[in-house]
C-alpha cells in the first residue's frame, strides 16, 4: 500500500515526487517516459535559475534529486485508475498497485502535422512552443501553422522578433478572438494564408521551408522559411481516467487552485490539467501544490 | 507609460519579469530588496534543477537572466497603487510611475518572536520553514514555536526526521485541527508544552536552546535543543493596496487560478497571495502565470 502514486515523469510529476518524498511519504512514481515534453525542448531560457539549459539537462538534474531521495520509480504506462475501499487501484499493463492517493501529471502530447519532414526537423526549425523558442528566430521568416487562439498568440509573440510571420490556416476563417486577428493583420510583418494544407517540411540539417496545398486551386505552393511553429492543438493524456474524473471539453483534468480534482484523494498538475498556460515552471509549481495538497489529505485521514 | 510594473523581487516577481520581458513588454521591476525571503534560505533542496543551492545563489542566477533580458529595475519601495484613466499610477517615496498593468509579488515577512538571540541564530538553528529545513535536523531535538495549523504541520513534518519534537504554545489550548493534535500526541517523539512564552534563544555559533516563561507558575524554564522553528504566522506586504484590492482575513491578496485579482489589470503571485503553500517553486510558477495573464490582458486591450 502506497501513500501516493505519482503518474507522469515530466516537471510536474518529478516535483510532486520531490515534495512527497521529503515528507517521508511512501510513494511510487510511474512514467512511460521520464522528462515528458520538456525532454524534447532544445534551449530553455525561461526557467528561473538557468540562463539557458536544454530540456534533457534540466530533467537529468531533477532526476538526480529524485535518486538522492530514493524515490521508487518504474517505467510503466498506466492503463487505468479505479477507486476502491482502501483508496485507489492503479493498473499498468502487467501490474496492479494499491495506494491511498494519486497525483496525476501525465501531461499532453502536441498534435502533430503528420507530414514528411516534421519529425526530422523538430528542434531544427520545427517547434511546438512559441514562448520557449520564439526569441530564437530574431529577424527570421517564420510560419505559424494553425488558426485558433494558440496559433495567433504564437504569431503575436513571434512577430516581436521575426522579420516576417506567416500564419497558415487550413480553414477559410480563423477560429481566434477577433482582436488577435485584427492586430496581426495591421502588422506589416504579418500575413495570413487561408485554406492551406501543409503537405511537407523540408530542409538540409535545418529547415528551409514547407509546401502546402492551396485547397481552393489544388496547387502545391512552396514557402521558404527559417522556422515553423505547429499550433494545431494537443491531446492531454487523460484516457485512463476519463470515466473517473471530471474532464473538460479539451479533455483536460479539471482542478481547483490547489490541484484537487473532482475525486477526493486524486490530485493533478501540469499540462494535463485545465491550467491555460503550459510552461515548465508552472508545471513544477503546480506539481508542488498538488503534492502538498495530497500530503494534507493524507495526514487528515484518521487511518494511517 | 509602462505595459506592466512588477512589484517585488523574490522568485514570483523575478519570474514574472522574465516572462514579460520575453514577451517584449515594456516593464519596470520595483523592489525594496531583491530576493525576498528566498535570499535568506540556507540550503534549498526542493527546487527542481538543483540538488542543493543557497537562496542567495538561486536569486543571483535568476538575476543574471533578468540582466540578460535588460529588464529595467529600481530599488524602491512602493507606497501605493492608484487606478486612473490610463491604467494605474504606482507611487514610491520619491517617484510616480504610470503603467497599463501591475503584477504584485510583494511577498510576506514571517512574524518574529522578537526575543534576544533570534536574529543572531537565523540559519544557525533558527528557521521559519519546516518544509525547507526540516530534513536538516535528523535525529536532533527540535522545538516548534506556535499553536496553529502551521505549527502542527511543521511539527508533524519534523517528527519524521527528528529524535524529539517539542511544540511550545503560548496559549493553554492549540488552535489547530484536532486530528493534527491527536496524531502528534500519539507520537512518542512529540510533546506539547502549553502556556510557554519564549523569552530568549541562546547558543554558541549554533543554537543550544531557549528559555521560556511558564505563564502559570511564572518560572523561567531552560529547554536545550538543536533547532527552533518559529511558526507564529506571517505578515503579507499588502498595506499599499489594502484599499484597492480584495484582501483576505489573513491580509493576503485574493487571486483566481490564473493570478487575477479583484481589479482588472492587476495580477498577483507568490507568498503575498492566498495560495496556501508558500514555496519557492510555487511562487515561481505562479509568477509565470500572473505574467502570462497580464500579457493576455494587454494584448486584448484595443488601445496599444
Amino acid at each position: 500500500m502506497y501513500d501516493s502514486i505519482i503518474i507522469g515523469g515530466g516537471p510536474a510529476g518529478l516535483t510532486a515526487a520531490i515534495y512527497l518524498a521529503r515528507k517521508k511519504m511512501n510513494i511510487l512514481l510511474l512514467s512511460s517516459e521520464f522528462g515528458g515534453q520538456t525532454a524534447k525542448a532544445a534551449g530553455i531560457e525561461n526557467y528561473p535559475g538557468f540562463i539557458k539549459i536544454s530540456g534533457a539537462e534540466l530533467i537529468a538534474k531533477t532526476l538526480e534529486q529524485i535518486q538522492a531521495l530514493e524515490v521508487e520509480n518504474k517505467n510503466e504506462e498506466v492503463k487505468s485508475v479505479e477507486k476502491n475501499e482502501n483508496g485507489f487501484k492503479v493498473l499498468t499493463k502487467d501490474q496492479t498497485y494499491q495506494t491511498r492517493s494519486v497525483v496525476i501529471c501525465s501531461g499532453k502530447t502536441h498534435r502533430k502535422l503528420n507530414v514528411p519532414g516534421e519529425d526530422e526537423f523538430v528542434g531544427k526549425g520545427v517547434s511546438y512552443c512559441a514562448t520557449c523558442d520564439g526569441p530564437l528566430f530574431k529577424d527570421k521568416t517564420v510560419v505559424v501553422i494553425g488558426g485558433g487562439n494558440s496559433a495567433m498568440d504564437a504569431a503575436t509573440e513571434i512577430e516581436k522578433y521575426a522579420q516576417k510571420v506567416f500564419v497558415l490556416a487550413v480553414t477559410s476563417e480563423l477560429q481566434c478572438d477577433a482582436v488577435l486577428k485584427e492586430r496581426f493583420e495591421k502588422s506589416e510583418k504579418g500575413k495570413i494564408i487561408y485554406n492551406a494544407q501543409t503537405t511537407e517540411v523540408y530542409g538540409d540539417g535545418f529547415i528551409k521551408g514547407l509546401k502546402y496545398k492551396d485547397q481552393g486551386s489544388g496547387e502545391i505552393v512552396d514557402l521558404a522559411c527559417d522556422g515553423i511553429f505547429v499550433e494545431i492543438g494537443w491531446t492531454p493524456s487523460t484516457d485512463f481516467v476519463k470515466d473517473l474524473l471530471k474532464i473538460s471539453e479539451l479533455k483536460e483534468i479539471e482542478v481547483d487552485q490547489n490541484g484537487a480534482t473532482s475525486v477526493s484523494g486524486i490530485f493533478s498538475a501540469g499540462d494535463v490539467t485545465n491550467t491555460p498556460f503550459k510552461q515548465i515552471v508552472i508545471a513544477s509549481g503546480d506539481g508542488a501544490k498538488a503534492a502538498l495538497s495530497a500530503w494534507k489529505y493524507l495526514i487528515m485521514q484518521k487511518s494511517r
